[in-house]
């Protein structure tokens, strides 16, 4: 944030909304990494872990939303200020969207733990590994982009999310494969293959995160636009 | 909107907007009825219309958004009025991805009938109608609360989305079962699968349009909100 302004005072509150913002960002991307701890462990503990703290991702949002409303009434933000308060709130919703994923994985471990499923069968969780730290890997670079306002780190973010769509297709025919090989395995498998999609969305919302911080530098909605068009903006 | 506003002026850019949204709205209101009449009849044709819309969709969310920030940025909005702002602007980051579900939908239609499958297998589509119809009916309902900003009725909108979790749960259940007794399936079964999921999303973001139409009259963020706190907000 180089922009000079007149007030100080509202520099602080920017940037103590960006902390908070990152502060959001590292309890999802925490809670991501322990819900797919869960899933490869089994471990009900950590499941249980990851829903705890739903709560504290929610109460961010909200919080950090009333306050960005609030700093919009009581000054008269300049255009680029006003788009950065804009993606602030873009992002941090896209972030308690990333923590219901998390949520998500985490209470379908505790059903396959519930059920028994996880000792009786081999379930192929290891396969959703890979996918999950591309995910993650996104997830931290947009946070990073985010800190840095740093525009061509945003623009690797969105060149990369293909790859995660590839991981998810593959794995989805990876577990219609095992599906199809021993049918006792079907219920549980559309468990991972949910918990697949969820990882995949992780990657959309990182995808999402970086198309907010070229808007608040370049001033440009990419929202829609192909990566080629992207690049030009960012240039 | 009962409020007095100084100028005439900001109630006629308020008003257009608002019934732009609507537009938006019926946009893609019609798109989830074409994309589910689409995997009903296997109408390629139908599923190509569907996503031929997409692009108009993407327009309306970058074209209100900028007129948003335009707004915000040369008038001095009232609390409530940039309470309105802020609400339109996630209705229609939520419509949009109404419109991703129902395009989502008609590309499965599109697999469907290019893998051949439709015409091989009988699959139980007709099941996903009952779920549907209930997805179709809360978003026109969200849509009904947001152009008379009525709260009761966006209460009405939180209370009613269990039944279509629990619609989608029984789908999944019959889809499992449908996969057991037929591994042929499986691969069709589970593009059904994620069907549901997009109807089910449906479902989920008229919530959130609720939830926005709420927090312009009362004030209150209801995000996360139970339905029991939230009718005591809205009384």
């Amino acid at each position: 944030m180089t922009d000079k302004h007149l007030s100080t005072q509202f520099d602080a509150e920017l940037s103590g909304i960006s902390n908070r913002v990152l502060e959001m960002g590292g309890l999802v991307e925490a809670q991501v990494a322990q819900a797919l701890y869960a899933l490869t462990q089994f471990s009900g503990e950590t499941a249980s872990q990851v829903l705890q703290q739903e709560e504290r991702v929610n109460q961010f949002e909200v919080e950090i939303d009333r306050d960005l409303s609030a700093i919009i009434a009581r000054r008269q933000p300049t255009a680029r200020d006003l788009r950065l308060l804009i993606a602030v709130s873009r992002t941090i919703g896209n972030l308690e969207r990333v923590g219901d994923e998390a949520a998500r994985i985490a209470r379908t471990v505790q059903r396959l733990i519930n059920t028994g499923v996880s000792s009786r069968l081999r379930l192929p969780v290891a396969d959703l590994d890979f996918e999950a730290n591309l995910a993650l890997a996104q997830l931290r670079k947009a946070l990073d982009a985010f800190a840095r306002l740093d525009t061509a780190r945003a623009l690797e973010v969105l060149k990369q999310d293909d790859q995660i769509d590839q991981e998810f297709d593959g794995l989805l025919r990876k577990l219609i494969t095992y599906m199809m090989e021993d049918p006792r395995t079907i219920s549980s498998s559309i468990d991972l293959v949910f918990v697949a999609k969820a990882i995949e969305r992780v990657g959309d919302h990182a995808k999402n995160l970086a198309e907010a911080i070229i808007y608040v530098v370049k001033g440009t909605d990419v929202r829609h636009a192909s990566v080629e068009a992207v690049e030009n903006v960012v240039r």
